[in-house]
């Protein structure tokens, strides 16, 4: 029976473990770290810069994994995709998603690398610079992408860091087709303006085609369509697909579908902004919690807004209050 | 040269990684936990509530660890005898406790038990109930009690959890003999109320012999002398060790050395208390910290309210803020 109940989102994703650590500014020159981006690490280049990372604190992590968090801390109903390995950070993994209700049913990997985990630099201004080894997450292929699954979720979520790994990036076009052969939408996050930049041509086409929900902040939609302004690439991102929302930091988002354009405000911290880490996964969760619960598009980006106020008041990338109980206001 | 340098303090203890959620009261009954205390539970216990557990946020843990790990906070200098495994939780744990500044030259286990763990269940009063499964840390025994590092250090601090483990305990009698042959002193901390339980006798008998400095809450004071008021157990205390350090909670601490009886108020706490976790073992670093720079009693027990006061404004056991920095206008 519960298998059966259809589901607001289904996401696929890399499954992390995020090990965070404050540093100053400088840590980042000395590792050779961009400030605010993610950079992939092989095994030796991520034990290098955690032996010089300072005390650290680990919780799940996983951009479309904490999307799916989100998305169950506001009441929806969730499913993640994505593998780790049999090892003690691949049980935190399945423990953690799995005790916030969202269903988690990917076998783990038996043999191979260990599970994935991502390196978190928080810098004095909250920002995050992200280093990840991919570990057992990039072992994800077509063959995981559960047909029945992606049918029976109205919307199917996807990760731009996929179209890093080969395989990853077929699983990825597989659940698309699934999706929208089972008349079901397509949401897609940019992930990331490194990312973009390494994949800008499939990912132009991907909007064009075969994305329907778009979510992308400021630098990673301009470096999709080559331009240093936002109202450019905003008037560019509107006539490619059906939905797009686009975050801008402290200057709240846009939501865009054609002609119709939202604003909506960035939500008040409770108390000082800690870490940023997640905020972009955290606004998807709400809109997407908005959109699958037949909220118009403003409420949809305010419920964003709300999500990501949330989590970056404290370290780590997955909510710690009830998104349910904080957004109850709003949804009166 | 380095390791020439005399030390300010070494610590045995429980090598640990803390694993923590947030739950309910009810959680508590229906788990059988005894709200505040800590109960030793082997691999299926330990691995049956995890599951029941909500999602998690590891930190390296450990009493002793976490002392040591604000000792070094203050700018002192403190090392670390406890045991892991060649895990990824061992290698948290070592990563994490050297990042903090602390020499730890402990080998890992090789086979055995992983390394150990203690759940901690943080209810909504900020109170912390502790479930430990020991694994590779019950794996200590004297001959892991370097002597030399013991005769270099001014305290050897004990935690009294080591009474749980018959080798531990033998590492325990060791090091107390080794830093008194050296004419160095010996700290306690009792660690806990069912611990004081389970060892009153050797315990009684160590406080009247063995040890200089002893740190105990109020529970486990009285529980010591089996007496259910604070003022008895006072009475009682002075007479038995060179430097009692007695903490109270909200109330403050009592410092008491023969005659000499001082009152340090409890420091007042930036924001809310969110996690009374490591509460004792920060004190018990701001007080060994004073104690061995030469500061009055009275100053020594400010020292320790002080760092109390950090750790429990946040999640997990250890500093996130330099102490040194907090203790700056305290210690000019």
């Amino acid at each position: 029976m519960t298998d059966a109940k259809p589901l607001d989102v289904v996401g696929i994703g890399n499954a992390l473990v995020d090990v965070l650590s404050h540093e100053n500014d400088s840590f980042l020159t000395e590792h050779g770290l961009m400030k605010g981006g993610m950079s992939l690490a092989d095994a030796d280049r991520a034990h290098a810069l955690y032996d010089a990372m300072g005390p650290t604190t680990s919780v799940s992590g996983g951009s479309a994994a904490n999307t799916m968090v989100g998305i169950a801390s506001f009441g929806g109903s969730a499913a993640f995709i994505g593998r780790v390995r049999d090892d003690e950070l691949g049980e935190v993994f399945t423990h953690d998603i799995r005790a916030s209700g969202v269903r988690f049913g990917t076998a783990p990997a038996t043999e191979g690398p260990a599970t994935g985990r991502c390196l978190v630099v928080v810098t004095p201004d909250a920002e995050r610079t992200l280093t990840t080894f991919l570990g057992a997450a990039a072992e994800i292929g077509p063959e995981d992408v559960d047909a029945e699954l992606i049918a029976s979720a109205e919307v199917t979520y996807l990760e731009g860091y996929l179209f890093d790994q080969p395989s990853a990036k077929e699983a990825f076009r597989c659940a698309a087709t699934a999706a929208h052969e089972s008349g079901r939408r397509v949401a897609l996050t940019l992930s990331d303006f490194g990312c973009v930049d390494r994949h800008r041509d499939d990912f132009l086409t991907l909007v064009d085609r075969e994305v329907d929900i778009l979510f992308a902040n400021e630098a990673e939609i301009c470096a999709l369509y080559e331009v240093s302004d936002f109202d450019a690439a905003l008037q560019r991102v509107s006539k490619h697909c059906e939905v797009a929302a686009l975050t801008r930091s402290a200057r709240g988002s846009i939501v865009v579908s054609g002609d119709e354009v939202h604003v909506a405000d960035a939500h008040p911290v409770d108390g000082s902004v800690v870490d940023t880490t997640g905020a972009g996964d955290a606004y998807a969760a709400g809109f997407l919690f908005g959109f699958t619960h037949g909220h118009d598009l403003g409420r949809c980006g305010r419920l964003g807004s709300l999500a990501a106020s949330e989590v970056i008041a404290h370290l780590g990338p997955r909510p710690e209050t009830s998104l349910k109980d904080l957004a109850a206001p709003v949804l009166q």
